[in-house]
């Protein structure tokens, strides 16, 4: 890279290390016989969607119509919306139906009557599961056959299976705490498998897909993070540093020697507000090295504040040798989602620009 | 506003509350003889800066050489770019010269001789003063004599005044402790101003312009949030909720009766992460009751948790009496700053969009 000075931050999107990360999951699933539906909020890049496709993905996974309407675009037309379905969305779901097979996320019979009176296409329905994440879905069986019921006598409802996405895995740290959410994941499923033998069913999670071999009970996985994966999943367990696809480089915008920070510019805004602690330090973003072959923190190195456009690192004596000729250092971010969302578009580590859109 | 169900989170401002909340600053700044520069980061819009100009604003600040040549398009030619200048801007500054008086900060000699060596006109700068908030610039008397003598015998630097941000007082609550934070600023302020009679001395958070009567040591105010305000802001007492102009509008989609829960659309990529502690409650935005006349808090209702595009509402039995006919509630951010960064644009309460661009 150039040595002139780094006019202002950039997210830098490693392309041989998604790719790797892209095909170790294709992999995985083919090995495990699911289907992997990609969750494309992540990136939020034609470009990067398209390095799916040539791993032979053909169904993804967006969150929201308008994201849905971009991928299309491009020629995806087998879409899930992996949100619960709501009223408003239903004009945007029409018009996606004129070119594209879109699966609906569901949780009451309401939702069922709503569709099937007000669309004018079949179109499948997955089942929100929940199994203790206490976010969207449902577990009460009862309800959950009502909707089964439902979708049964209805014209246009086609009941597909069951998703369920347990982000209690994001809290947790290894591969034993996280197979203890996955369980309870599974036992849900087995209940369910037995009262509907011919149902589909899905996880999410990034942890849980990374993490586990073992899919026995999974017919499809959506995972978004693992394209990029962060300094969270790290901590996790999903992922070894190294493996990292999305980091900022921000410029230093002054060195504070005496208490020992550098202000650099990458703020809330580039990095996002999330955090997560790391040593006992609540911390916004790891500053590390990279180049080709490694990424490693920067010990004894943190990002502990976040203004708009402000960034704290704590540790600018270990950072200091890690300075790049440009004069920025890079950071990897807690929550690739969340920083790759507050960009516009990505450079390449050799400079070429990756367009991606701000979906949200 | 229509019945039809919301399709997605929209931003709202409210201009009658934006434009008053302008008008009672401008008033403030002219009665207390201080010049208004206000900060552009919080709102990102044209449209909206016109309705500072319209009230006599003519000097702004920004936080980005970016958001500069944005507003300069506009007709802007008098910025302050409040963001320590460093080495990679010096194209873009330069650039701005041609139609703007850009001003800088600074906070050590080695920036004022790069930017000496390397610019072609003459540029004002100010030097962040510290007085103990130990973000960016400095407390050090000596290094600060440094930086005023090389800019005497420098042909481009012009030493204008110092800037102080003591983002302190968003940590804070009511007039005491804010003032507190206010008079280590004047102290510091006051022993520049015995050794530099004729710099200018400008401060910039909202906090201590709402709430301070008193600007005697201060030429200039450039405070940004107060155009918005905010749920942060009215816990700090810098407003009453009623002031507020910048609410987001989430599609409900899921009710959770057991749970007492509602899920809605609007997450992290809506909101942003940043949160506040109300009534020992963790909460990432304040779902409100809104009309024209009156914004109140829903009481026992809190944004408890916020996935990327998931937000959950505990205290739905408070909520469910103000759903609106579309479906939707409102929520007051925590810090609209933010919130309106995340945002490609706003609606007015009566559906009208207000352009503006997301420029971080």
């Amino acid at each position: 890279m150039s040595n002139k000075p780094l006019a202002r931050p950039i997210a830098i999107v490693d392309e041989v290390r998604c790719r790797k990360n892209i095909k170790n999951m294709v992999e995985k699933a083919t090995k495990s016989n699911t289907v992997l539906r990609p969750h494309f909020k992540t990136h939020q890049s034609l470009e990067i969607g398209r390095w799916f496709r040539e791993h032979g993905v053909t169904g993804i996974t967006v969150s929201t119509p308008e994201m849905a309407r971009y991928f299309a675009k491009d020629g995806w037309d087998d879409i899930t919306l992996a949100f619960p379905f709501y009223p408003g969305q239903v004009e945007d779901v029409m018009e996606l139906q004129k070119s594209c097979d879109i699966r609906l996320f569901v949780s009451d019979v309401e939702t069922v009557s709503f569709v099937e009176k007000n669309l004018e296409k079949p179109i499948k329905i997955l089942i929100e599961a929940d199994a203790g994440y206490n976010r969207s879905g449902t577990a009460d069986l009862t309800k959950i056959d009502t909707i089964i019921h439902a979708a049964k006598s209805s014209k246009f409802v086609q009941f597909y299976g069951f998703y369920s996405h347990d982000g209690d895995t994001y809290k947790v740290k290894g591969k034993k705490q996280i197979k203890d959410k996955v369980e309870r994941n599974y036992s849900l499923f087995a209940q369910l498998k037995e009262k509907y033998p011919n149902a589909k069913f899905c996880i999410g999670d990034t942890p849980s897909c990374c993490v586990m071999d073992d899919f026995r009970m999974v017919d499809e996985i959506s995972p978004g993070n693992f394209i990029f994966f962060d300094w969270m999943q790290t901590n996790i367990g999903s992922c070894s540093i190294n493996e990292i696809g999305l980091l900022v480089k921000v410029p230093i915008a002054q060195l504070k020697e005496k208490s020992d920070q550098l202000i650099v510019h990458g703020g809330a805004v580039h990095l996002s507000k999330d955090c997560i602690t790391v040593d006992g330090v609540q911390t916004y973003g790891q500053p590390v090295y990279f180049d080709e072959d490694l990424i490693k923190p920067i010990p004894g190195a943190y990002v502990t504040s976040l203004s708009q456009e402000h960034g704290i690192i704590q540790g600018a004596k270990q950072v200091i040798p890690h300075i790049n000729s440009d004069n920025s250092v890079w950071i990897c971010p807690v929550h690739s989602c969340l920083t790759a969302n507050l960009f516009g578009h990505y450079q390449t580590s050799t400079g070429t620009t990756i367009e991606k859109k701000i979906l949200s």
